[in-house]
């Protein structure tokens, strides 16, 4: 397709999709969770035709030889289109944060203001080859009124496509506006830079994916981009940590899942507790295969581990490498995590209530917690239900994305005929 | 001062500011309300160094032949620093909303997930040539617990330094840490392009003046910019409305004061009423000295006025001119307002339920008004205090800003050694 049909082809999609979240707020939510839930029960009836566009897919991702993590994530079964259901019906069940009052109060010239949230209008959803990704976000956004844009990684082009057609056939039987849920089905890259310069009709992108592809997006986009940058969390043991609860904690976020962005990258030990600490832990990880990059104290007390250079405080290795550094003080601790951090997830161990108020004050991030794993920053965890991603970002939305995030609020000023004096 | 230096000395102090709010955390409210209600009795005692200064900007704008409302603006006198000072007084009575939990519950583990608003960090403004924005900006900032960086129009620039200067020598009464209020004080254009590329250590950037200034400054950032754009606001006329009221409205939201962001530039009158309201409204608006740029069907009813042109729809005049066209429908004056307005403030004049109901929800914009004018969106209106402007942008901060949208939030989760199964 030449450059300026593709423009007009995408354009007038966005166009149809702003008109259709409008449209879209008369709908009653009951009919809207029977769609959801009509959904749900659609994508499981469909699930051979999805299976088989599917296979095509990994047919053509093993003869391009793309690794076998990238097939495992590319790869529906019967199970994941059931977890993929299930997750639609949770949806369904869930309060749909639009159209609630936040605030309201009376002004003493009568006005009635009301703080209402209200839909995004028109999300544009950039994301790579998980064809789960597809369901889930056609499920939130419907959920919370806004009109979603999916443009899925090529690799994944037929899975997507099916699923998205599959889901999108449910509307008709609710009279619901088609253009709610829309699919960019050309697997051409300038299809990207093109959506990204439609700020009149798109109100938000977030792209999922790896950091370079996050990067990519905010680097060029003309619309507001929530970024869900990589993941540098941090544990520091505090000089009155209860060391059975650090050694516990620690294991936790190293070990459980490491390739989780949650997962904890450095850890930071107050050197009043570090000779007590470090060869025990380093020990237990040591065993369950965990490579340890240590600080010049660190190699002081444990012999025979490797050193940690600079490069290591700022990488998310996302895999059993963890750096070790011995802090003098709290400052120091709270210092290096806001330098080398990501603003995502880290956590303090201590017994010492005023130390543990001032690390949740002076560090940066989205999660902070005291005495607890930093793997629970997650939305499914916090009890949100479904979520987005984990926004790194400090506007609009921060942490574990959900409902909540994907609104935003407008003013409804009721009166009867005031003017300003 | 070379660029590189320049760049050296700038990127210090966004690095101190950005340290010194993290402290400040730790200062109890109390000592800085106190600091606060100090800045604003000390803006009094230095009035005379204060008024010398701007003198000096004054003479200089003089010469330069600047506007008399440019040169009106950029004027101090005893009144105006009085209402500086009666600002900061009203911002010390304010609730801090940095520091509020949220919203609190706990997990069935036994975690407990506070979400508290907290400092967005080091905020950067960047306003023309208003001195009293120095003073207003410092103490919403501080407030909040956020360090400011002000970075004010160059014809101001002997004003604001005394302003900055003045309020700032008030923390070390307190031992407050300085580096919480900062300025720019080169008037060196290439201060911007360097501040604006700061991203690790500037967290949100407001530019507050004209349009032009806003796009350039949003055009470059790497860092998030709220936007306060024009308001092309619209009043819409149902056949339900009582006219009376219709009249009263429409009349002070064009009239009262034309040259603010919220006052009507668009009339849009429904046809089955157009007949009955058209005649009198604009003669009344023509007897304020109003001129009208009316819609075909407008002419016809109305004798001898100018023609609106597409261009028109979508000015701000910010002046005594107003557009008037007559539509079919709701849906066309919704579809009108969504398409020519700027998401500012729009109103209906309806006495149908029904038909507000839908307005409200389909009109996408920060502030949308039933039976009432347009000119209340602002801050004091509303009840907030003192405000930052009125922003135009759907994420983090929409309508009126003050304090509450001057924070973030963060999750604080507090455990007794949860681990992640």
């Amino acid at each position: 397709m030449s450059d300026k049909n593709l423009k007009k082809q995408l354009t007038t999609m966005a166009i149809a999709a702003d008109k259709a979240w409008k449209e879209a707020q008369q709908i009653e939510a009951e009919v809207k969770n029977k769609a959801l839930k009509d959904m749900a029960r659609t994508l499981l009836l469909k699930k051979s035709y999805i299976l088989k566009e599917n296979k095509k897919d990994i047919s053509l991702a093993r003869k391009n030889r793309l690794p076998a993590a990238f097939i495992d994530r590319l790869s529906l079964n019967e199970k994941r289109i059931k977890e993929m259901s299930r997750s639609l019906l949770e949806i369904a069940k869930l309060r749909n944060p639009a159209g609630e009052v936040i605030k309201s109060w009376k002004r003493p010239n009568g006005l009635r203001i009301n703080k209402v949230r209200s839909p995004l209008g028109v999300v544009l959803i950039i994301y790579e080859s998980r064809p789960n990704v597809t369901s889930d976000c056609i499920g939130l956004c419907f959920k919370t009124d806004n009109s979603v844009i999916l443009r899925g990684g090529s690799e994944s082009l037929n899975s997507n496509i099916a699923i998205y057609r599959v889901l999108k056939s449910v509307l008709k039987n609710y009279k619901i506006p088609a253009n709610l849920i829309n699919m960019v089905e050309t697997p051409s890259r300038r299809a990207v830079d093109i959506l990204l310069k439609l700020k009149d009709h798109i109100d938000l992108v977030i792209p999922r994916g790896g950091e370079s592809l996050i990067r990519r997006v905010a680097g060029i986009s003309r619309i507001p981009v929530i970024k869900h940058y990589k993941g540098i969390c941090h544990i520091y043991v505090d000089e009155d940590a209860d060391l059975n609860i650090a050694e516990k904690v620690c294991f936790n976020a190293k070990v459980q899942r490491p390739a989780t962005c949650n997962a904890m990258e450095t850890m930071l030990v107050h050197k009043n507790v570090a000779i007590r600490f470090l060869p025990g832990m380093i020990k237990k990880f040591k065993e369950a295969g965990v490579q340890i990059r240590g600080c010049a104290n660190t190699k002081k007390i444990v012999k025979g581990i490797k050193s940690a250079k600079e490069k290591d405080y700022s990488t998310e290795y996302l895999d059993l490498i963890l750096s070790v550094k011995v802090v003098d003080s709290l400052a120091e601790a709270v210092e290096h995590i806001n330098f080398y951090g990501s603003g995502h997830s880290d956590a303090i161990i201590t017994d010492n209530k005023r130390v543990a108020s001032e690390f949740l004050g002076k560090v940066d991030s989205a999660c902070v917690y005291v005495n607890a794993s930093t793997r629970f920053t997650d939305g499914f965890q916090f009890g949100m239900g479904a979520e987005m991603g984990i926004s790194t970002d400090k506007l609009h939305a921060r942490g574990p994305m959900s409902l909540e995030e994907l609104t935003t609020y407008k003013y409804m000023i009721f009166g009867s005929g005031q003017v300003r004096e």
